[in-house]
Parts: structure tokens; C-alpha cells; sequence
């Protein structure tokens, strides 16, 4: 286990802790895993009634270490992203998230999967995949144009603009909006609410009100054309950008 | 014909009045049953071009009559509520509500089936199948969701918690939100004036909209669970604890 | 090509102008099949990445030129509404719209087709298929449910009644609510944002995100269902009114 994800179980909650607050809690392959075996973990123990995804630091999350492609390009270990999304979409218990500072790329579309969501007001969330000329995973594509409708959720994707927490709220992707001080408190709160009523009933109506097995295949179907465009011409010149501290010019590609 | 259920027509359209204003009308198999049967005319009547759900009293419903579940566990009459929901998703006409008070469980879910919704800004609205250790009905587990996004219908569901009628209307799930002394006129008026345009053209809108089929087909699944639910540990617990007024304690079951 | 729309081509951006502000830009099958080939051309042009929608005068468009079914009814050409919709509803590079003042019919239906939308506070948009006696079109039956709930979009329908394009915000119908002035100046720089954005990312952001085949089904459903509305007495005593200037009385249709 790395010591950038803490996990402890207390009163049947699980709370997964993003702790690598110097990299803005950057998504390494080890916390991915760690995070993926944690929540199989919670969901085949039948003391673990609910998880809670929380960070520690200013910021929920950067998104995805960009060390991770680097990896994968240079024959090092495949992402374990993926992994780690398939675990959110199939797990079956409560999920609840506590979202301080920003969440980038996954660190917002894992909320799509999270069934009680706390947010900073002033949370910066953000699906910038097309700055890197990339797109959407974790079945965004389709749960967020659901969540906000098409117009906002292409605005979101295309334009890479962070919307507040305030504003996620509003858009129904948050369930409260707290000052950044109050908001773990308050999904733990909430996360043991959750764990003080009927389990069988909570799983029942969350599987009820899902369907993994779309999310699951738009994640393949995404993770293909993922796959992809990392070796487009678009992606090498916004990756190229991104090393030279420059914008990105894609007139010509 | 009960005495609980008051159905009268003017101008084209049909007016079904819950009226067991002392219970906060808990809906028993008589009043499912005759609004159930009332709606299959309204439908078959060429002269009845709309239908108008309205309560007496302060209350729009308190939910299911739990008389109705102690009757079916006793060898009575099969709860009719699944027939009401059924009658109420087929229902191939306009179908407006005004909804003062308290909208609990199927008070709430059947609005979701409904064409407008008028409601008094104070009125309660809630969803707490959880509370009783069961599970959503009326295919509220799929059109809940869709309107106002996972996030909120998961509280909504779990937390049992009840809305407010302004705060249906900022969710869609109203389309107006008045005073309660002026709600049942207001829906009154909306479904006037809907009897007042073309019946055909409003029938093919309607059917163009919605996809009864799926609907029935999650009522049904839902109601297999439903069903398994009622004889769990957790659901026994929930209606010992409701019964001997008392907090239910969901730790051990 | 009909004077009544104007195409031109700047930076990478199609602007489609509708150019018959005398007629409050009311749409004939010239410009249709003008708007429907200049976006078939548009996504076969590599050169060109985004399409943007905008009017001339004062209005977005009153909608289908009353013409058009005076013409198909009297043996002239057959409505290229479909085939303008059925552009739309393919059309693969980011699709944007400026609208200021009236929307009616399918000035709104295209909207939902869009990925960006920019409109005036004070604009009006509105779907009053039913006024007429026929039913909604452009897969709007399916897509306005969808983005608004079944109670607003059937309000929207049914009644008739135009929303305001701050209320259009709101709904999540439109991106951003501006003073009149300035709404084709920021749906021209919202393009250009686009258009110095990855082609590839966003065309393959926008096909995860949508799903034409549903959406021309529908289309093919409603268009259906629209023929054989037309050919009805409430369609006729609608016609009839409208030409006769005085309310229709559908009571005895």
C-alpha cells in the first residue's frame, strides 16, 4: 500500500484519503490500485455499511499523474485509472464524497459515481480533457450531458472552464455546498447517517436507480477512443505544449 | 365506491379528490382501487379530455395506509396500490395535480407520472421508502433520477428527508409553486385550459414524450423487490420500531 | 441559393445566417435546403471546424414558413424541415447558436441539436406545435423531456407559452443570457474559442456525448405522426382559425 492513500474503517464508514497533498493529490498507479482494492475490500465486508472518498491538503484532486502515461508510453505499468473507475461504477454500497479545492478530469467525473457528494463552495471542478486533446472517461460522456444536459456538460468538456462549487450544486452534481473548512465534517456526518440505516435497503434502491452495465461499456467505449487519440498529432503537439509552457497551436494538426 | 374517494366531471374534465382528510388521506385498496378505476374511464370517455388529482384537508396524501400491508399479511385483499401506479403510468391523457401539504411516498411518485404539477410553496413532498427498510415504487427509482439527477434522488430516497414545493418547482418536478389556498384553483384552471385544446394532438404529444413500457417494466421489477424486502430482518425491525415508537436500530440485522 | 440565407466562412467558423427579417426570418424549403447543404458542406470541409447559427434582424426565426405546408398540400415540393433536421441532427464539428428575440417551432427544436448556445435575456422561445394541432418534431419529444423534465417540457408544449432566454439559462437550453446586442458577438467568439481547439478531441467528445441514431428514429416517429396530424379536423379547425383570426374551438372535433 502507498503511503499516498490513507484508508481507515470507523463506525462501518470506509474513508479513502487522497494524501499526496504536495502533487495536489495526483493520481498515481499506486493510488489508483490502493483505492480500487480498497472499495472491493468495503463492498465484500459486511461490517463496511459505506465509503467516503476524501483528501487531504487544499485540493480534492489534479486528476491523473501525468507520470502515469509516461509510464505506459516508455513499456512501464498500464494506467490503473480504468481500474479504479470500474470499481466506482460496479461498487454497491453508499459512496460518498468530501471535495475540497479542485477536482480535475477524474477527481470530477468520479463524483458522476458518488451518491452523496459535499463540495467546497468555492471548489474549482473541471473536465479539461480536450486541453490535451484527449476525451472524456469514467463515463462521462454520458453521465454528465444526463446530469446538466448536453449544452453545459459540451461547454464543460470542450471549453475545460472549472465550474464552482456553488455552481455544482446548483447543477445537482453536488448534494451541499460548505465552506471549505466544514466540508469533511459534513460528509462524514453524512457517510454515517448512511451507515446508521438499513444496508440491504440503501443497496437495494442504489442498484434500483443505476445501471452499471451501460456505464461499464461507455467506459470501453471511451477508453478506446482514449487510447487512440494519445497517439494523435493533436495530442503530441498539446502534450509538447504542455512541457514548453506554451499554448498549444492546433491550426495545423 | 368509497366514501374516501370523491370523482366528479365538469367541462371535459375529471376530478379525483382523495377525501380521508382525518387519516391525511393514507391511501387504502378502496381509494387505489376507485381512482384506478376512475382513471381507466376518464381514458375510455370521449368526453372527458383530462383528469385533475386533488385532496381534501390540509394534506395531499400521507402515503400508503399501512392497514393495507397488515391486510395482505393476513391473508386479505392484495395491496392495489401496484394497480393504481399501473392505471396512472397508462394513462394516455393529460394528467394534472395540485398538491397542498404533506406528498408522502406514492404522494410524491405519482407526480412523476403526472403532465402539470401544482403545488403549495410549503407543501412537504418526501420519498422515505428507505425509512421503512423497503424500496422505491412506482418507478420513481428510474424517473427520479432523470428529473432531478442521481445525487439528489439518492438523498431524496435514503435521507427520506422532504422537499419543500418551491423546491420541487427549482427541480422540475413542478411547474408552479403558489400559496396553498390558491393551489386546487390553479390546477383547476391549468386542466381547463388543457381541456380546452386540441385532445388529439395533446394524446400524440404525450405518447411521443414518455415510454410507459419501460415504466411498467420497472414498476414490476421493483415490486419483486419490494416484495423480498417486506420479509427481511431490516423491514420487521423498521415497522417493530415504528409501532413501539421508537428509533430502529439497524446495526445488527 | 435563396437570398434568404446567407453562408459565410471566416477563420474556421460557417456562419449561417438566416436573412428574411421581414418575415421575422420564417423558414422556406430554399432555406432549409441552403442551411442543410451549407452543414453537410461544413462537415466535409477539413478546413472548417465549428458551424454557428445566426439571423439577421430582430428575430431568430417565427419558424416554418406557413408556405411550406400550402405548397405540399397543393402538389408543390415536399417541406425540406426534415432534411434541414436531419443535417442537424449528423452534423459531426461543434454546432453554436446566437439567438435574439423569437424562437417558435423549430427556431427552438434546433437548439437542443446544439453544443453551444448563446441567446438574449429578453428572447422568446417557444414550442407551440399543439397551437396548431400537431405535435413536436425534430426529436424535441424526446430531447426537451430530457433536458427540462416531462412537467416543463409538456407545460412548453401544451400550453404553448414561450420561455425567456434567461429562463432558457436556467433550464440549461442555452449556455449564456446576454443583452440583445451583444449575443452574436459572443456566439461568434465562442466559435472562434472552438475553433482553435482540437478538431478531432471535440468531434470525438461531441459522438460520445450524443446519440444520433435515437435521435433520427424519433425524428422518423414524430414526422410520422405529424403527417397524419395534419390531415386532421383538429388540424383543420386550427388552420381555419389561424386564417380567420379568431380562437379555434376544439370541442367539437
Amino acid at each position: 500500500m502507498t503511503e499516498h492513500l490513507k484508508v481507515k474503517v470507523d463506525a462501518g464508514v470506509m474513508e479513502i484519503t487522497w494524501n499526496r497533498p504536495d502533487k495536489k493529490n495526483a493520481l498515481s498507479n499506486d493510488m489508483y490500485r490502493g483505492a480500487a482494492e480498497a472499495l472491493e475490500k468495503a463492498s465484500a465486508d459486511p461490517s463496511i455499511r459505506v465509503a467516503l472518498l476524501t483528501s487531504e491538503g487544499d485540493s480534492f484532486t489534479a486528476g491523473n499523474d501525468l507520470s502515469v502515461f509516461a509510464a505506459a508510453s516508455s513499456g512501464g505499468e498500464a494506467p490503473q485509472g480504468n481500474r479504479y473507475i470500474t470499481a466506482i461504477a460496479k461498487f454497491d454500497k453508499p459512496l460518498v464524497a468530501g471535495v475540497r479545492g479542485v477536482a480535475v478530469g477524474v477527481g470530477t467525473t468520479m463524483l458522476l459515481h458518488c451518491d452523496l457528494v459535499y463540495v467546497a463552495t468555492d471548489a474549482k471542478l473541471s473536465v479539461p480533457f480536450v486541453n490535451l486533446a484527449l476525451v472524456p472517461e469514467a463515463a462521462s460522456s454520458m453521465l454528465l450531458p444526463a446530469r446538466v444536459g448536453h449544452a453545459r456538460a459540451f461547454a464543460m468538456f470542450a471549453l475545460g472552464e472549472p465550474i464552482t462549487g456553488a455552481h455544482a450544486l446548483e447543477l445537482g452534481i453536488a448534494n451541499a455546498a460548505l465552506p471549505a473548512g466544514e466540508v469533511i465534517q459534513a460528509a462524514r456526518d453524512g457517510a454515517r447517517k448512511l451507515a446508521q440505516r438499513p444496508l440491504g435497503s440503501l443497496m437495494a434502491t442504489k442498484k434500483l436507480m443505476r445501471n452499471p452495465e451501460a456505464m461499464l461499456a461507455q467506459i470501453q467505449t471511451e477508453g478506446a477512443i482514449f487510447a487512440e487519440r494519445l497517439r494523435t498529432a493533436e495530442a503530441a503537439e498539446a502534450f509538447t505544449a504542455f512541457r514548453e509552457r506554451r499554448p498549444p497551436d492546433f491550426s495545423k494538426v
